[in-house]
Protein backbone atom coordinates (compact mmCIF):
# COMPACT_ATOMS: atom_id res chain seq x y z
CA UNK A 1 0.00 0.00 0.00
CA UNK A 2 1.03 2.63 -0.46
CA UNK A 3 -0.04 6.81 0.73
CA UNK A 4 -1.82 9.46 -0.99
CA UNK A 5 -1.34 12.75 0.21
CA UNK A 6 -0.34 13.27 3.72
CA UNK A 7 -2.24 16.48 6.05
CA UNK A 8 -0.39 18.39 8.01
CA UNK A 9 -0.67 18.32 12.38
CA UNK A 10 -1.67 21.34 14.34
CA UNK A 11 0.23 22.43 17.34
CA UNK A 12 -2.00 21.27 20.24
CA UNK A 13 -5.05 23.83 20.97
CA UNK A 14 -3.79 25.04 24.33
CA UNK A 15 -0.90 26.91 23.41
CA UNK A 16 -2.19 28.67 20.32
CA UNK A 17 -2.62 32.15 21.39
CA UNK A 18 -5.42 34.21 19.28
CA UNK A 19 -5.49 37.66 20.84
CA UNK A 20 -4.22 39.85 18.45
CA UNK A 21 -3.38 38.05 16.29
CA UNK A 22 -5.35 39.44 13.01
CA UNK A 23 -5.21 42.80 14.29
CA UNK A 24 -6.90 45.32 11.59
CA UNK A 25 -7.15 42.55 9.55
CA UNK A 26 -9.62 42.48 7.00
CA UNK A 27 -11.11 38.66 6.74
CA UNK A 28 -14.08 37.65 4.77
CA UNK A 29 -16.07 35.02 6.21
CA UNK A 30 -18.16 32.72 3.38
CA UNK A 31 -21.04 31.09 5.04
CA UNK A 32 -20.60 32.94 8.15
CA UNK A 33 -24.05 31.82 9.13
CA UNK A 34 -23.20 28.18 9.50
CA UNK A 35 -21.18 26.04 12.43
CA UNK A 36 -18.07 26.85 11.31
CA UNK A 37 -18.45 30.33 9.61
CA UNK A 38 -20.39 31.73 13.23
CA UNK A 39 -17.84 30.45 14.95
CA UNK A 40 -14.69 31.71 13.37
CA UNK A 41 -16.33 34.93 12.49
CA UNK A 42 -16.60 35.57 16.37
CA UNK A 43 -12.96 33.95 17.12
CA UNK A 44 -11.42 36.49 13.97
CA UNK A 45 -13.51 39.72 15.93
CA UNK A 46 -12.07 38.39 19.52
CA UNK A 47 -8.27 38.67 17.53
CA UNK A 48 -9.09 41.76 16.06
CA UNK A 49 -10.20 41.17 12.87
CA UNK A 50 -12.48 44.06 10.55
CA UNK A 51 -15.07 40.54 9.56
CA UNK A 52 -16.82 40.52 6.41
CA UNK A 53 -19.95 38.41 6.70
CA UNK A 54 -21.08 36.96 3.72
CA UNK A 55 -23.84 34.45 3.65
CA UNK A 56 -27.66 34.44 2.09
CA UNK A 57 -29.56 34.63 5.43
CA UNK A 58 -29.60 38.19 5.99
CA UNK A 59 -31.36 38.59 9.18
CA UNK A 60 -28.78 35.91 10.70
CA UNK A 61 -26.02 37.74 9.28
CA UNK A 62 -27.39 41.11 11.32
CA UNK A 63 -27.70 39.15 14.67
CA UNK A 64 -23.42 37.94 14.16
CA UNK A 65 -23.03 41.76 13.49
CA UNK A 66 -24.20 42.86 16.29
CA UNK A 67 -22.49 40.35 18.18
CA UNK A 68 -18.74 41.09 16.62
CA UNK A 69 -19.62 44.92 17.08
CA UNK A 70 -19.22 44.02 20.54
CA UNK A 71 -15.56 42.25 20.45
CA UNK A 72 -13.93 44.02 18.10
CA UNK A 73 -13.74 46.57 15.21
CA UNK A 74 -16.89 47.14 13.20
CA UNK A 75 -17.95 44.44 11.32
CA UNK A 76 -19.46 44.30 7.72
CA UNK A 77 -21.92 42.46 5.83
CA UNK A 78 -22.46 41.15 1.98
CA UNK A 79 -25.17 39.35 1.54
CA UNK A 80 -24.68 36.61 -1.23
CA UNK A 81 -26.24 33.65 -2.10
CA UNK A 82 -23.97 31.19 -3.66
CA UNK A 83 -26.54 28.32 -4.96
CA UNK A 84 -27.11 31.01 -7.51
CA UNK A 85 -24.23 33.17 -7.89
CA UNK A 86 -22.31 34.07 -11.00
CA UNK A 87 -18.73 34.49 -11.80
CA UNK A 88 -19.48 38.12 -12.39
CA UNK A 89 -20.61 38.22 -8.64
CA UNK A 90 -17.46 37.27 -6.99
CA UNK A 91 -15.71 39.88 -9.29
CA UNK A 92 -18.38 42.18 -7.29
CA UNK A 93 -17.16 40.98 -4.44
CA UNK A 94 -13.54 41.48 -4.35
CA UNK A 95 -14.04 44.81 -6.32
CA UNK A 96 -16.33 45.70 -2.91
CA UNK A 97 -13.74 44.65 -0.83
CA UNK A 98 -10.55 46.52 -2.33
CA UNK A 99 -12.92 49.76 -3.07
CA UNK A 100 -14.81 49.88 0.76
CA UNK A 101 -11.57 48.23 3.16
CA UNK A 102 -8.56 48.33 1.19
CA UNK A 103 -8.57 44.99 0.41
CA UNK A 104 -8.45 41.39 1.96
CA UNK A 105 -6.15 39.90 4.53
CA UNK A 106 -7.72 36.41 5.20
CA UNK A 107 -10.54 34.20 3.23
CA UNK A 108 -12.49 31.47 4.90
CA UNK A 109 -14.83 29.30 3.28
CA UNK A 110 -17.03 27.57 5.81
CA UNK A 111 -20.19 27.43 3.35
CA UNK A 112 -21.56 23.46 2.99
CA UNK A 113 -24.70 22.49 1.26
CA UNK A 114 -25.85 18.97 1.98
CA UNK A 115 -29.70 18.22 1.07
CA UNK A 116 -29.08 14.60 3.18
CA UNK A 117 -28.06 10.98 2.88
CA UNK A 118 -28.96 9.57 -0.04
CA UNK A 119 -27.28 6.51 -2.63
CA UNK A 120 -26.04 7.67 -5.74
CA UNK A 121 -28.40 6.17 -7.79
CA UNK A 122 -31.64 7.66 -5.85
CA UNK A 123 -29.57 11.51 -6.13
CA UNK A 124 -31.38 13.94 -8.26
CA UNK A 125 -29.25 15.28 -10.91
CA UNK A 126 -30.40 18.87 -10.05
CA UNK A 127 -29.37 18.35 -6.90
CA UNK A 128 -25.64 17.15 -7.67
CA UNK A 129 -24.87 19.83 -9.49
CA UNK A 130 -26.63 22.63 -7.31
CA UNK A 131 -24.09 21.09 -4.13
CA UNK A 132 -21.39 20.98 -6.61
CA UNK A 133 -21.84 24.81 -7.20
CA UNK A 134 -21.67 25.94 -3.86
CA UNK A 135 -19.15 23.65 -2.61
CA UNK A 136 -16.54 23.54 -5.32
CA UNK A 137 -17.45 25.72 -8.39
CA UNK A 138 -17.64 28.68 -5.61
CA UNK A 139 -14.39 28.24 -3.86
CA UNK A 140 -12.72 28.30 -7.54
CA UNK A 141 -14.77 31.69 -8.40
CA UNK A 142 -14.55 33.43 -5.02
CA UNK A 143 -10.48 32.80 -5.45
CA UNK A 144 -10.49 34.05 -8.79
CA UNK A 145 -12.91 36.97 -7.97
CA UNK A 146 -11.04 38.24 -4.91
CA UNK A 147 -7.74 38.17 -6.21
CA UNK A 148 -7.35 41.40 -7.10
CA UNK A 149 -8.15 42.63 -3.55
CA UNK A 150 -5.76 39.82 -1.74
CA UNK A 151 -2.84 41.91 -0.50
CA UNK A 152 0.33 40.52 -0.27
CA UNK A 153 0.83 37.46 2.58
CA UNK A 154 -2.80 36.88 2.72
CA UNK A 155 -4.09 33.91 3.25
CA UNK A 156 -7.62 31.89 2.40
CA UNK A 157 -8.59 28.96 4.30
CA UNK A 158 -10.89 26.03 3.32
CA UNK A 159 -13.17 24.05 5.81
CA UNK A 160 -12.80 20.72 5.29
CA UNK A 161 -15.12 17.67 6.06
CA UNK A 162 -13.21 14.46 7.08
CA UNK A 163 -12.70 12.43 4.26
CA UNK A 164 -12.59 9.02 5.80
CA UNK A 165 -16.04 9.98 6.98
CA UNK A 166 -17.46 11.94 3.79
CA UNK A 167 -16.14 9.52 1.00
CA UNK A 168 -18.35 7.07 1.85
CA UNK A 169 -21.61 5.48 1.19
CA UNK A 170 -25.06 7.79 1.12
CA UNK A 171 -22.90 11.24 1.63
CA UNK A 172 -23.23 11.78 -2.45
CA UNK A 173 -22.67 14.55 -4.43
CA UNK A 174 -21.54 16.25 -0.55
CA UNK A 175 -18.54 13.58 -0.19
CA UNK A 176 -17.44 13.76 -3.86
CA UNK A 177 -16.96 17.55 -3.82
CA UNK A 178 -15.02 17.54 -0.59
CA UNK A 179 -12.53 15.18 -2.63
CA UNK A 180 -12.79 18.17 -4.90
CA UNK A 181 -12.92 21.00 -2.65
CA UNK A 182 -9.21 19.24 -0.68
CA UNK A 183 -8.01 18.99 -4.67
CA UNK A 184 -8.52 22.86 -5.31
CA UNK A 185 -7.04 23.68 -1.83
CA UNK A 186 -3.37 21.63 -3.18
CA UNK A 187 -4.24 23.02 -6.61
CA UNK A 188 -4.85 26.68 -5.68
CA UNK A 189 -2.10 26.67 -2.83
CA UNK A 190 0.32 25.58 -5.07
CA UNK A 191 0.01 28.60 -7.97
CA UNK A 192 -0.31 30.97 -5.35
CA UNK A 193 2.46 30.07 -2.71
CA UNK A 194 5.70 31.72 -4.51
CA UNK A 195 3.24 34.97 -4.97
CA UNK A 196 2.01 35.16 -0.94
CA UNK A 197 -1.41 34.40 -1.64
CA UNK A 198 -1.57 31.46 0.25
CA UNK A 199 -4.19 28.32 0.22
CA UNK A 200 -4.69 26.00 3.01
CA UNK A 201 -7.28 23.25 4.27
CA UNK A 202 -8.55 22.42 7.26
CA UNK A 203 -10.02 19.10 7.85
CA UNK A 204 -11.99 19.10 11.38
CA UNK A 205 -13.91 16.14 13.05
CA UNK A 206 -18.28 16.12 13.04
CA UNK A 207 -19.12 19.27 13.91
CA UNK A 208 -22.77 19.89 15.91
CA UNK A 209 -24.59 22.34 13.30
CA UNK A 210 -27.88 22.31 10.60
CA UNK A 211 -25.72 20.08 8.80
CA UNK A 212 -24.57 17.01 10.86
CA UNK A 213 -28.71 17.41 11.74
CA UNK A 214 -29.49 16.44 8.16
CA UNK A 215 -27.09 13.87 7.99
CA UNK A 216 -27.76 11.88 11.64
CA UNK A 217 -31.30 13.32 11.92
CA UNK A 218 -31.60 10.68 15.07
CA UNK A 219 -28.41 11.54 16.99
CA UNK A 220 -28.41 14.34 19.42
CA UNK A 221 -26.26 17.40 18.36
CA UNK A 222 -24.31 17.12 21.84
CA UNK A 223 -22.58 13.70 20.30
CA UNK A 224 -20.75 16.58 18.60
CA UNK A 225 -17.89 18.58 18.59
CA UNK A 226 -18.77 22.20 19.33
CA UNK A 227 -17.63 24.49 16.13
CA UNK A 228 -15.99 26.67 18.58
CA UNK A 229 -13.39 24.02 19.33
CA UNK A 230 -12.26 24.22 15.77
CA UNK A 231 -12.52 28.18 15.13
CA UNK A 232 -8.82 28.70 16.73
CA UNK A 233 -7.10 26.29 14.38
CA UNK A 234 -8.67 28.99 11.17
CA UNK A 235 -7.34 32.11 13.27
CA UNK A 236 -4.10 30.28 13.21
CA UNK A 237 -4.15 29.47 9.87
CA UNK A 238 -4.89 33.28 8.73
CA UNK A 239 -2.33 34.70 11.07
CA UNK A 240 0.48 33.39 9.02
CA UNK A 241 1.24 30.17 9.41
CA UNK A 242 -0.01 28.45 7.00
CA UNK A 243 2.07 26.64 4.53
CA UNK A 244 0.40 27.39 1.02
CA UNK A 245 -1.50 24.04 -0.57
CA UNK A 246 -1.05 22.26 2.92
CA UNK A 247 -4.46 20.48 4.37
CA UNK A 248 -4.15 20.67 8.67
CA UNK A 249 -6.01 17.98 10.41
CA UNK A 250 -7.96 19.62 13.38
CA UNK A 251 -9.67 16.37 14.13
CA UNK A 252 -7.88 15.20 17.11
CA UNK A 253 -8.87 18.67 18.73
CA UNK A 254 -12.08 17.17 18.86
CA UNK A 255 -13.07 16.12 22.67
CA UNK A 256 -14.38 12.95 22.29
CA UNK B 1 1.44 13.91 9.99
CA UNK B 2 -1.33 11.40 9.52
CA UNK B 3 -1.92 10.38 6.10
CA UNK B 4 -5.20 10.16 4.00
CA UNK B 5 -6.66 7.34 1.81
CA UNK B 6 -4.09 4.66 0.60
CA UNK B 7 -3.76 3.00 -2.47
CA UNK B 8 -3.66 -0.85 -2.97
CA UNK B 9 -1.00 -2.53 -4.94
CA UNK B 10 -1.58 -4.70 -7.55
CA UNK B 11 0.48 -8.04 -8.74
CA UNK B 12 3.55 -7.22 -10.52
CA UNK B 13 2.58 -7.41 -14.35
CA UNK B 14 4.30 -10.47 -15.32
CA UNK B 15 2.16 -12.47 -13.51
CA UNK B 16 -0.92 -11.67 -14.61
CA UNK B 17 -2.62 -13.72 -17.43
CA UNK B 18 -5.26 -12.34 -19.50
CA UNK B 19 -6.06 -14.61 -21.80
CA UNK B 20 -9.89 -15.87 -21.65
CA UNK B 21 -10.44 -13.58 -18.47
CA UNK B 22 -13.24 -11.92 -19.50
CA UNK B 23 -14.72 -14.44 -21.80
CA UNK B 24 -18.66 -13.14 -23.11
CA UNK B 25 -18.66 -10.63 -21.01
CA UNK B 26 -19.92 -7.37 -21.80
CA UNK B 27 -17.63 -4.20 -21.26
CA UNK B 28 -18.42 -0.61 -21.87
CA UNK B 29 -14.98 1.57 -22.83
CA UNK B 30 -16.14 5.52 -22.30
CA UNK B 31 -13.49 7.41 -23.64
CA UNK B 32 -13.09 4.50 -26.42
CA UNK B 33 -10.73 6.89 -28.80
CA UNK B 34 -8.40 8.33 -25.59
CA UNK B 35 -5.14 6.48 -25.49
CA UNK B 36 -6.00 4.37 -21.92
CA UNK B 37 -9.96 3.96 -23.81
CA UNK B 38 -8.12 2.64 -27.00
CA UNK B 39 -5.63 -0.04 -25.26
CA UNK B 40 -8.05 -1.33 -22.61
CA UNK B 41 -10.65 -2.17 -25.46
CA UNK B 42 -8.16 -4.17 -27.45
CA UNK B 43 -6.83 -5.57 -24.33
CA UNK B 44 -10.79 -6.47 -23.36
CA UNK B 45 -11.19 -7.92 -26.93
CA UNK B 46 -7.95 -10.24 -26.82
CA UNK B 47 -9.44 -11.78 -23.34
CA UNK B 48 -12.48 -12.54 -24.93
CA UNK B 49 -14.64 -9.74 -24.34
CA UNK B 50 -17.70 -7.78 -26.15
CA UNK B 51 -16.55 -4.57 -25.83
CA UNK B 52 -18.98 -1.76 -26.46
CA UNK B 53 -17.10 1.12 -27.49
CA UNK B 54 -18.54 4.46 -26.75
CA UNK B 55 -17.58 8.16 -27.35
CA UNK B 56 -17.89 11.00 -30.05
CA UNK B 57 -15.41 10.47 -32.59
CA UNK B 58 -17.20 7.48 -34.80
CA UNK B 59 -14.47 7.28 -37.53
CA UNK B 60 -11.91 6.61 -34.74
CA UNK B 61 -14.66 4.14 -33.15
CA UNK B 62 -14.94 2.55 -36.84
CA UNK B 63 -11.49 1.74 -37.22
CA UNK B 64 -11.04 0.62 -33.20
CA UNK B 65 -14.03 -1.85 -34.37
CA UNK B 66 -12.41 -2.99 -37.38
CA UNK B 67 -9.25 -3.80 -34.92
CA UNK B 68 -11.07 -5.34 -32.58
CA UNK B 69 -13.17 -7.67 -34.40
CA UNK B 70 -9.84 -9.15 -35.39
CA UNK B 71 -9.40 -10.03 -31.89
CA UNK B 72 -12.25 -11.50 -30.08
CA UNK B 73 -16.31 -11.44 -30.51
CA UNK B 74 -18.16 -8.98 -32.53
CA UNK B 75 -18.24 -5.35 -30.60
CA UNK B 76 -20.64 -2.84 -30.82
CA UNK B 77 -20.47 0.99 -31.14
CA UNK B 78 -22.20 3.79 -28.72
CA UNK B 79 -21.48 7.27 -29.98
CA UNK B 80 -22.07 9.68 -27.53
CA UNK B 81 -20.41 13.50 -26.77
CA UNK B 82 -20.25 13.63 -22.53
CA UNK B 83 -19.73 17.04 -22.72
CA UNK B 84 -23.37 17.38 -24.10
CA UNK B 85 -24.67 14.47 -22.74
CA UNK B 86 -28.03 14.76 -20.57
CA UNK B 87 -29.23 12.53 -17.52
CA UNK B 88 -31.45 10.41 -19.93
CA UNK B 89 -29.13 10.20 -22.44
CA UNK B 90 -27.11 7.94 -20.33
CA UNK B 91 -30.27 6.02 -19.17
CA UNK B 92 -30.68 5.50 -22.91
CA UNK B 93 -27.16 3.84 -23.22
CA UNK B 94 -28.41 1.39 -20.00
CA UNK B 95 -31.55 0.50 -21.83
CA UNK B 96 -29.95 -0.13 -24.89
CA UNK B 97 -26.94 -1.85 -23.09
CA UNK B 98 -30.07 -4.18 -21.28
CA UNK B 99 -32.40 -4.94 -24.55
CA UNK B 100 -29.67 -5.59 -27.28
CA UNK B 101 -27.02 -7.47 -25.02
CA UNK B 102 -28.30 -8.99 -22.00
CA UNK B 103 -26.50 -6.66 -19.57
CA UNK B 104 -23.42 -5.09 -18.57
CA UNK B 105 -20.20 -6.91 -16.55
CA UNK B 106 -18.05 -4.29 -16.77
CA UNK B 107 -17.22 -0.82 -17.80
CA UNK B 108 -14.12 1.56 -17.78
CA UNK B 109 -14.80 4.67 -17.69
CA UNK B 110 -11.61 6.47 -19.57
CA UNK B 111 -12.40 9.71 -20.62
CA UNK B 112 -10.48 12.76 -19.64
CA UNK B 113 -10.85 16.48 -20.94
CA UNK B 114 -7.96 18.67 -20.71
CA UNK B 115 -7.66 22.40 -22.11
CA UNK B 116 -4.28 22.90 -21.49
CA UNK B 117 -2.11 23.47 -18.54
CA UNK B 118 -3.26 27.40 -17.64
CA UNK B 119 -3.67 28.70 -13.71
CA UNK B 120 -7.25 29.46 -11.90
CA UNK B 121 -7.33 32.83 -12.15
CA UNK B 122 -6.82 32.37 -16.33
CA UNK B 123 -9.47 29.61 -16.18
CA UNK B 124 -12.41 30.95 -18.01
CA UNK B 125 -15.88 29.52 -15.91
CA UNK B 126 -17.28 28.02 -18.83
CA UNK B 127 -14.17 25.75 -19.63
CA UNK B 128 -14.13 24.66 -15.90
CA UNK B 129 -17.37 23.62 -15.83
CA UNK B 130 -16.87 21.71 -19.10
CA UNK B 131 -14.15 20.27 -17.51
CA UNK B 132 -16.41 19.19 -14.48
CA UNK B 133 -19.39 17.61 -17.19
CA UNK B 134 -16.90 15.71 -18.75
CA UNK B 135 -14.65 14.07 -15.68
CA UNK B 136 -17.11 14.06 -12.38
CA UNK B 137 -21.18 14.52 -13.81
CA UNK B 138 -20.67 11.86 -16.33
CA UNK B 139 -19.20 9.40 -14.55
CA UNK B 140 -21.73 9.65 -11.82
CA UNK B 141 -24.83 9.54 -14.63
CA UNK B 142 -23.03 6.73 -16.07
CA UNK B 143 -22.81 4.27 -13.18
CA UNK B 144 -26.46 5.64 -12.13
CA UNK B 145 -27.73 5.52 -15.74
CA UNK B 146 -26.04 2.04 -16.38
CA UNK B 147 -26.74 0.27 -13.19
CA UNK B 148 -30.17 -0.99 -14.55
CA UNK B 149 -27.94 -3.14 -16.94
CA UNK B 150 -25.59 -3.98 -14.57
CA UNK B 151 -25.20 -8.14 -14.14
CA UNK B 152 -24.38 -9.34 -10.22
CA UNK B 153 -20.79 -9.28 -9.89
CA UNK B 154 -20.08 -6.88 -12.55
CA UNK B 155 -17.20 -4.46 -11.96
CA UNK B 156 -17.19 -0.57 -13.35
CA UNK B 157 -13.28 0.70 -13.34
CA UNK B 158 -12.66 4.33 -12.99
CA UNK B 159 -9.24 5.53 -14.78
CA UNK B 160 -7.63 8.33 -12.17
CA UNK B 161 -4.58 10.38 -13.43
CA UNK B 162 -1.66 10.61 -10.01
CA UNK B 163 -2.74 13.08 -7.55
CA UNK B 164 0.45 13.99 -6.68
CA UNK B 165 1.04 15.09 -10.36
CA UNK B 166 -1.87 17.00 -11.01
CA UNK B 167 -3.18 18.02 -8.10
CA UNK B 168 -0.77 20.81 -8.57
CA UNK B 169 -0.18 24.04 -9.97
CA UNK B 170 -1.52 24.96 -13.53
CA UNK B 171 -3.88 21.65 -13.87
CA UNK B 172 -6.86 24.04 -13.09
CA UNK B 173 -10.11 22.08 -13.29
CA UNK B 174 -8.49 18.95 -14.25
CA UNK B 175 -6.38 18.54 -11.29
CA UNK B 176 -9.52 19.44 -8.82
CA UNK B 177 -11.93 16.82 -10.86
CA UNK B 178 -9.43 13.99 -10.38
CA UNK B 179 -9.65 14.47 -7.00
CA UNK B 180 -13.42 14.63 -7.39
CA UNK B 181 -13.13 11.40 -9.59
CA UNK B 182 -11.35 9.63 -6.32
CA UNK B 183 -13.90 10.75 -4.56
CA UNK B 184 -16.68 9.21 -6.32
CA UNK B 185 -14.55 5.69 -6.48
CA UNK B 186 -15.15 6.25 -2.75
CA UNK B 187 -18.44 6.47 -2.42
CA UNK B 188 -19.99 4.76 -5.52
CA UNK B 189 -17.88 1.95 -4.10
CA UNK B 190 -18.97 1.78 -1.20
CA UNK B 191 -22.37 2.08 -1.64
CA UNK B 192 -22.55 -0.77 -4.88
CA UNK B 193 -20.37 -3.43 -2.92
CA UNK B 194 -22.69 -4.88 -0.68
CA UNK B 195 -24.56 -5.49 -3.97
CA UNK B 196 -22.42 -7.23 -5.92
CA UNK B 197 -21.70 -4.00 -8.16
CA UNK B 198 -17.92 -3.06 -7.47
CA UNK B 199 -16.76 0.20 -8.37
CA UNK B 200 -12.34 0.53 -8.43
CA UNK B 201 -10.03 3.16 -9.20
CA UNK B 202 -6.88 2.89 -11.07
CA UNK B 203 -4.22 5.40 -10.97
CA UNK B 204 -1.73 5.34 -13.93
CA UNK B 205 1.78 7.09 -14.50
CA UNK B 206 1.52 9.78 -17.32
CA UNK B 207 0.68 8.21 -20.22
CA UNK B 208 1.53 9.28 -23.66
CA UNK B 209 -1.31 10.25 -25.97
CA UNK B 210 -3.35 13.83 -26.73
CA UNK B 211 -4.09 14.47 -23.01
CA UNK B 212 -0.44 14.66 -22.02
CA UNK B 213 0.88 16.34 -25.48
CA UNK B 214 -1.87 19.12 -24.35
CA UNK B 215 -0.52 19.28 -20.85
CA UNK B 216 3.40 19.41 -22.10
CA UNK B 217 4.04 20.29 -25.63
CA UNK B 218 7.00 20.27 -25.37
CA UNK B 219 7.87 16.79 -24.39
CA UNK B 220 8.32 14.04 -26.77
CA UNK B 221 5.73 11.55 -25.86
CA UNK B 222 8.11 8.85 -26.04
CA UNK B 223 8.94 10.08 -22.40
CA UNK B 224 5.61 8.95 -20.91
CA UNK B 225 4.29 5.15 -20.67
CA UNK B 226 2.30 3.72 -23.70
CA UNK B 227 -1.05 2.80 -22.41
CA UNK B 228 -1.01 -0.32 -23.00
CA UNK B 229 1.51 -1.03 -20.16
CA UNK B 230 -1.46 0.11 -17.91
CA UNK B 231 -4.08 -2.01 -19.45
CA UNK B 232 -3.94 -5.50 -18.74
CA UNK B 233 -4.18 -3.79 -14.98
CA UNK B 234 -7.86 -2.77 -16.20
CA UNK B 235 -8.49 -6.20 -17.30
CA UNK B 236 -7.17 -8.01 -14.12
CA UNK B 237 -9.79 -5.19 -11.73
CA UNK B 238 -12.62 -6.14 -14.56
CA UNK B 239 -12.42 -10.00 -14.10
CA UNK B 240 -13.58 -9.83 -10.62
CA UNK B 241 -10.63 -8.91 -8.68
CA UNK B 242 -11.09 -5.67 -7.41
CA UNK B 243 -12.43 -4.81 -4.15
CA UNK B 244 -15.13 -1.95 -4.29
CA UNK B 245 -14.52 1.55 -3.43
CA UNK B 246 -10.54 1.05 -3.66
CA UNK B 247 -8.11 2.62 -5.67
CA UNK B 248 -5.88 0.50 -7.65
CA UNK B 249 -2.05 2.35 -7.85
CA UNK B 250 -0.08 1.13 -10.97
CA UNK B 251 2.00 3.71 -11.10
CA UNK B 252 4.42 1.32 -10.09
CA UNK B 253 4.36 -0.58 -13.89
CA UNK B 254 5.55 2.26 -15.46
CA UNK B 255 8.57 1.61 -17.71
CA UNK B 256 11.08 4.34 -16.41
Amino acid sequence: MSESFCYRSLPARATIESAGALLDKVILVVGACGAHGRSVALAAARAGAIVVLAGRRVPALETLYDELKALGPEPAIYPINLEGAHPEDFHALGSSLKENLNGLDGLVFAAGRLHGLSSLDHTDPEEWLRTWHVQVNAPFLLLRGCRQAMTVNSTSVMYLDDPDRVQRALWGAYGVAQGAAQALVRVAGDESGSRELKVAGLVCAPTAGPLMQRAYPARAMSEFTAAEVFAPACVWLLAGNAVSGQVYDARPWAAN
